[in-house]
């Protein structure tokens, strides 16, 4: 009877947002105490706040939770201040998503176990905000009513190497609020070229969107079932989240391997659902990515700050606030800060990673 | 008598160094109040200040002259407070360097007839000083012997399209302090690709370097005699200097047309004698040719400021003060300053002062 009830109320939601990132993709503009959620890469707002806005009409503030690690979190609090204090979960160890959303779905479980979980991501671009709202509350209906771990598969545009590939049936397929949602058949890494250009040719694959829903006791059952990996921590989460205090979550971080929630959970579940995720998605992966996201001139050149290009085309330049002068050039990422300088070759910048990698090698902290 | 006895005595020598320059080639570094001659772009100090320390050796602080306008002759002043006020000289109106030139030697000539006076641009860079100076001397000494008016021509390396040249006979050459002087044939403007390739093939030219030696008396008649569109000007500005005032030279420089002391008297003259500049000379005419005056380092690239190159050659930057990062670039100049930024491919500089040319027509001041 009580389950029933809850089910013709309005779902209880907890939109958690995986705001731990330190990506070094953006740098210059990236740095460790700024990594790419804190910047207003894909508009005028930080992608964090963008995040935020996003879900903001489907979930009272106070049901909206970030989880970071501690240094992220102060940074969270002071980017996020109308979110309630205790909604920002700090993990006490970097453990991949697993164990931090572990965490978040046990503490969604304490207060109701029937509570639908969404994890989004705190740095990915979405630009029909409608279409993702309404299939995020079809997502939450379904996951609350089939007990699935639904997720959102992205149309794959192109044979991307650099994204995990969900593959599905369309056999099986059950609808909520007009959307679709498709059993999942296997989860795949990053695949080599040849057979990312398979999946594109199949069409029975969607790029993984790392963004999951799902009803805390669902999420639980799934863990103990198919989850031995990070299944021990479960329990122990509980009671420390049951007994208060850092002690017993520090001491659950701690014994758990560092896996991501595709693999520790998703790949292995039982029941898992995909949805298609047509809704203008991007991961902002890289600065080449913006090159489809800012609007180009008649030449393709994108910019933030003043450009005066000649005989230029297809330049990405971030350097707001002066002037910068393209003579001769094409293919370019251009990013200036007041300490640093990056001029990338648009297809190189997956590059990015390693001059940072070299900074923190040769101990060049300044620049990191 | 008296002119044999200052043959055998040290010859009085006046440099007159042409610091007017307002080349746009070197923006966004080189400004409208900061040309190249008071850019530390060749070494640590000014070109002026590189200038004025290659030839001190030979000539005492109170014999070297500039000429410039008086927006300049402010800033050399600065640059150079070692020099006599009275040293600076200020053209009264741009005229090109003939009037320029045969104002300086109005001077010298009323000081002393027999006076030599060497002009020399502010900002060409020479790499063998030494050999510089001691072609310097046999060219004053010859200047003086001879009449003649000396100049140095460059030995070409390529067939440059961008220099004037100097065809010479090394039939008829005379020589001082073991070196040889040509007799110059002929002053040719800036060739197109197919005649320099011929000049090259033929090694009868040099490149015009724009340095001249000449004895202020035998200036006096070889533009009185060969010299129709400035001629006029000489008695002028010699009745000028000797009142002193302003006045008398606002007014000859007023009623003289705008010529290049190379086109208005060297290509006429009577008697031209041509030495051949082989000490290291680059004019530095723009900022691809840095790449051949600074070190390289063993991908072709290099820097003022810190460079962290992956994957990336043939690249100029200047950044000092800051880190640049280059990621899968190649033939690109990068120059970085406070308020602005030129990204340009090393065979398009000449395209720069396009650049500067487009603000200028925009109104957009501060970046000039």
């Amino acid at each position: 009877m009580t389950r029933k009830q809850k089910r013709e109320g309005p779902t209880d939601v907890r939109v958690v947002i995986l705001a731990g990132g330190s990506g070094t993709r953006f740098w210059p503009l990236g740095r460790d105490r700024k990594p790419k959620q804190f910047i207003p890469i894909s508009g005028r707002r930080t992608m964090i706040e963008d995040t935020v806005a996003r879900i903001r009409p489907l979930v009272p503030l106070n049901r909206i939770w970030t989880v970071a690690d501690s240094l992220r979190t102060r940074a969270l609090r002071k980017v996020l201040p109308q979110i309630p204090k205790d909604n920002f979960l700090v993990e006490p160890t970097a453990r991949n998503t697993g164990p931090a959303l572990m965490m978040a779905t046990a503490r969604a479980w304490l207060e109701n176990p029937a509570a639908v979980v969404v994890a989004l991501p705190a740095d990915h671009l979405i630009r029909d905000r409608k279409r993702f709202q309404r299939k995020l509350k079809a997502a939450v209906k379904v996951a609350s009513r089939e007990k699935a771990l639904v997720t959102f598969g992205i149309p794959p545009t192109y044979p991307a190497t650099g994204y995990g590939y969900i593959r599905f049936s369309r056999a099986g397929a059950v609808s909520a609020g007009g959307e679709a949602f498709y059993p999942a058949l296997s989860f795949k890494e990053k695949p080599s070229l040849g057979i990312a250009d398979r999946y594109l040719a199949q069409g029975d694959s969607f790029w993984n969107s790392g963004m999951f829903v799902w009803e805390a006791e669902a999420f639980a059952r799934e863990i103990e079932t198919h989850a031995p990996e990070i299944a021990p921590g479960w329990g122990k989460m509980v009671r420390a989240l049951e007994r208060g205090g850092r002690s017993g979550l520090v001491a659950a971080f701690r014994n758990l391997p560092a896996l991501s929630i595709d693999y520790a959970l998703m790949e292995k579940a039982g029941k898992v659902l995909v949805c298609e995720g047509d809704f203008g998605w991007s991961d902002v992966g890289a600065w080449s990515s913006l090159l489809e996201i800012w609007p180009r001139d008649s030449h393709g050149n994108v910019t933030r700050g003043r450009l005066l290009p000649l005989e230029s085309r297809n330049c990405l330049v971030h350097n707001p606030g002066k002037l910068t002068a393209l003579v001769g050039v094409r293919d370019l990422l251009i990013v200036d800060t007041e300490d640093a300088l990056l001029v990338c070759s648009v297809d190189r910048d997956q590059r990015v990673k390693e001059v940072v990698e070299t900074l923190r090698k040769t101990n060049r902290k300044k620049y990191l």
